[in-house]
């Protein structure tokens, strides 16, 4: 069994959702967002190192995912992206954990067949692999959304023999 | 006496610089640049993070100054930077060191009395002020004239008796 990390991270807030996952099959651990507000941006990074730091240390996962920035044609809003996804990927090397990064259009694939799926179609996958019930926070979706890619991709390569290369990368 | 570093963040390399100031007087304590190398991110970031924070550490800045961030038109360069960015100013912040921040126009008017003053020119106010001589490197030079600006714009505001809002932000 594997404990996986997928990350969402975003300068307000910051989704989370851990699975553990085994032979194709994945369930909850937990998932939820992390609100850094509104105010000055040094504060803001605080709360996303110190929470996600908490996560780790309480939820103790083997691997992260990360879902690739969408980059559009805002320059200053890519910075501002940039600056709260630098912290979150920090908190992952920092102690070592494995960072794989996926690209929207992957998840989207890995989830529902199309790359060019909508959030309502990604979601509605999400709860039905993980048998969730209710509605989920957008940010937790698509941060579990991200963990359950990564589970797909690591079991497909896994039984492939595929070494995990590629949007893999292991830090430290 | 106050001691301040300033801060040039990159995803290659982070320059840093701290002075001792003191009515309007100030002198070299440290200055480099942090070599967070060619690798996967998510490692540079682990250096940068580890490093600044050793930085921080060993010379005990009571506050620290950042040079905004130059946007151009690269959406994807600006996403890098800010992953540098978010990750330096985070670990000012985490400790509660006030952050300030100045615009690049703002750093070379401190400088040299022009906005639009060449890289050459303020690397030459910054060896005079600090009474350096040799060769600087030059994200060493970029961290010490920020550094020098925010000893200029705080000296004046505490003559002037003028709070230090703007774009001064305390954090934590």
């Amino acid at each position: 069994m594997t404990r996986i990390l997928g990350i969402d991270p975003g300068s307000r807030y910051t989704g989370y959702g851990v699975i553990d996952t085994e032979r194709g099959r994945s369930r909850l651990v937990t998932c939820g967002r992390i609100v850094a507000g509104t105010g000055a941006m040094p504060d803001r990074l605080v709360t996303i190192d110190r929470e996600l730091a908490g996560i780790v240390r309480d939820y103790v996962p083997e691997e992260t995912a990360f879902e690739e920035v969408f980059v559009d044609r805002n320059v200053r809003s890519a910075l501002v992206l940039g600056q709260a996804r630098g912290v979150a990927l920090c908190v992952a090397a920092r102690i070592g954990l494995p960072i794989a990064e996926y690209a929207p259009a992957q998840v989207k694939m890995a989830l529902t067949g199309s790359g060019r799926a909508d959030k309502e179609q990604v979601q509605h996958m999400v709860k039905l692999l993980l048998k969730l019930q209710g509605r989920l926070v957008a940010d937790a979706a698509d941060a579990l959304a991200v963990a359950l890619t990564h589970a797909q991709v690591r079991g497909m390569r896994q039984r492939t023999g595929l070494a995990l290369t590629g949007s893999w990368k292991k830090s430290g």
